[in-house]
């Protein structure tokens, strides 16, 4: 066990940094061997199995980040911009990818981890779930490769709560589907449909969203033609799949020169 | 075989009228003993078959329908107002059951109607679908026995060529879910989701339309709570299911009294 | 507040039984009045909210049933068949609804519990889900309905773990279609079909086994004919769903008659 | 219209052939300039449009199939072995683009096309359906994306009347599924699942079959791993989609250079 990658995770008492190191826990091509917070915070110096209300596992939080780095071939990083800029200097001093799954990043910010990059792995995606990645992907090649006798439709459905529609990643979907047909999305994009609408506009691209329970999050990619459909479709039952997905990008990143990924890369479609 | 009851169609060149023979020919619980065509028509005087453009049946269409319903133990009639309610006359005088799926028809048709079905069994519905008028049911039911923890949105699903959202079979659906609940569908009716539309409301029932390819209709009633999901589907992949629901509602109607019924009378729910 | 129906839990530290505390806390409509816990448990004596790990509640865990049952209007019971028929007694002595959802009763315990059920009210449930429930019984209406012409197929999807195929719901839901159509399900049921099978048979019930991921449990049970198709379909997201049926169950039984009562009865169909 | 590729149909007056014919018509992409049966069929002589029982297309049916292929951009072919060997010979000597469906071509038959291949396009695939195509590429890159950690399983339902489980379709989905992964399908595959089946092999590809009513052909390739799962999925509604599949090919062999290709080239992916 001692010969697998050694993996630190940033923001530890979190709740995405609590499900990374029970998923780093739960692997066997990976070991926990470090857990950061922020100076002051009341885990720095527990261990974090304790912390967390668990059986110690011989970790001690700490807020020293680039210690822990030193010791470790990966850092996975849900935390926020200014955190995330930090560790990407340590990350790359310490010569561990840095994985980074942190939103709200501005232009500049992105400028500045590309610096980084130059010295170091860096892969950094907005949805790690390599299963809704890997939907966009597939959805860009199917958009590509039929024409528009197909007619595309967007729908997904998520729990009582949520307050916008479409979801963000079915829009995201969206893109992609116009990126491989080569229009617009503003162009085409069919939102809302109610009433008296006429006939479907050929090249259209058709959104429903549909609100109910608890529904993580379900997205369908339909394409439609006379006599035959294809629908390529992605099921989210738990949250626990961006951890999955941060995981692998750290253990893919292992064998890479720097630069800066994502999990299109990752997933080596 | 010739014990089976034995059937007339009206307006047998049309459309329906054709897809019911078909169907009768193809049942072994029924035989067709009649054509009916409106004076003048060019198949009057032809045997059915024939003038379909296959082989010989051994009736012959005729513009005389008391005969032909003196003949018959049920009529089944697809035509308009007008001639419905003439046929609904001679059926009643041929004691023969009178199937009726005509559409269009007028409050004072439908008075006349029932002064029909005084004397003769007449059975009418605007969807002769066995399983759509089963899931009008279920749906009602089901929405009657949940509570408001179980939000309940209809989906549905047709060809690009439909002009209005949501379909009318969707909208007697949401109608059905909001009687079983106890509430007015206008004032819990949720159409359109779009943008940034807040938390789902507690008891509305959404609809979403989903448009592409040739899809006949696909009609999801989804009840989702915290933890769990009751869907009721119904998939149409033939228009012909209309002209089943219609010879099995002529067979049901064989040993009832007097009366005017309709599908869920047939369905026995 | 205070006027809501009190309820109590027995075997409140398991897993069921913490569930049932929570899904009891969220609710608007019942409070937690009493929890209880064998004698020597170490929860006894202290404040279950705080021995889940969270904040007081001000209810004490206490190995007196009787005594928490007399300040109660339901108790709800997932626990072992010995202690079931003995909370049936206190119940029925403090006129309290009794919910049942222990399972493994012996025909003898059934005999017992029956007796108990003359000067109170049971109600119980091998699965306490609704929307199961509420599945079991649409299925025997819908085969009632549809004759053979409609092929009946039972489709399950389960976890990766799952070791019996297909599982005791799929069964349960084939039973209720083989019931609603007059058949025993042991002269129709068609499973593991693979290789040459030959034509369906007419009036068959098929079952099929999906295994993968983490599937919670999945079941549709779909009627098929020449043109169209209804499926209902049951999707089960959270273990929490038990909890939710049998707290509806209690509340439902504070207005029953004394008499034993299963899920059935609580959902009116 | 006059400048739209003109394309020629074989055995014009098969099941396949009509559909090809009614393809071509209702397109805006190419025009019909010649339709050919076998020498002493009775619609040769006839205009094809007049012999299928429409109106006149001003295409005379003829039994000469290299004036027939003179005149043509592309030749449309589904007939049997020996005739698509022929036919080979001539639409390479005419230059038109020869899309095969035929099946049942022995290696020896695959040997003699590959001969003609050199001077021409041809186009050969056992499935034309361009979504059927589309499914199994993507099932192919997405268990090359994905670990064992997804569990691949197919689902397949069709018609009652069909005799064999699998489909030949899910076979060649599983297979792609094995090739993506790096195993043999023989090693892998679960059919049949029924009884105590123990927990599910990881690795493994599941095959699952339903059988209902008048279903066309519907396909799942699902991989699911803890928190999700995608799900590729295609329906066939209208056995016209295979023609369809033989346009698009024709239209895309215009600007290939001579060679044999399959739908996998047509579709680019």
């Amino acid at each position: 066990m001692t010969n697998l990658p050694g993996i630190v995770v940033t923001g530890a008492s979190g709740r995405m940094g609590q499900m990374l190191i029970r998923t780093i826990q739960n692997s066997d091509r990976a070991r926990l061997v470090g857990a950061v917070e922020r100076k002051g915070h009341d885990w720095v110096g527990r261990d974090v199995g304790e912390a967390m209300g668990g059986a110690a596992q011989g970790v001690i939080v700490t807020d020293e980040p680039l210690e822990a780095f030193a010791h470790a071939q990966a850092v996975i990083d849900f935390t926020a911009p200014a955190a995330t800029l930090e560790f990407a200097a340590l990350a790359a001093q310490a010569r561990a990818v840095h994985v980074i799954g942190t939103t709200g990043m501005t232009t500049e910010d992105l400028e500045r981890l590309k610096l980084a990059a130059h010295h170091a792995v860096i892969v950094r995606a907005g949805n790690m779930s390599l299963g809704v990645n890997l939907l966009v992907q597939l959805t860009k090649r199917v958009a590509a490769a039929l024409d528009a006798d197909y007619d595309i439709e967007v729908i997904e459905a998520h729990h009582n709560q949520k307050v916008d529609a479409p979801s963000g990643t079915a829009l995201m979907l969206g893109e992609a589907a116009a990126q491989g047909r080569g229009v617009r999305l503003e162009d085409v994009s069919d939102r809302g449909r109610d009433g008296i609408t006429g006939a479907r506009k050929r090249g259209d691209i058709g959104f429903s969203a549909i609100r109910g329970g608890d529904i993580i999050g379900e997205h369908d990619v339909m394409f439609a033609a006379a006599g035959e459909r294809i629908i390529l479709r992605h099921v989210a039952s738990d949250r626990s799949v961006f951890a999955r997905g941060a995981l692998k990008a750290a253990l893919w990143g292992l064998d890479q020169h720097p630069g800066e990924y994502d999990m299109v890369d990752v997933l080596g479609l």
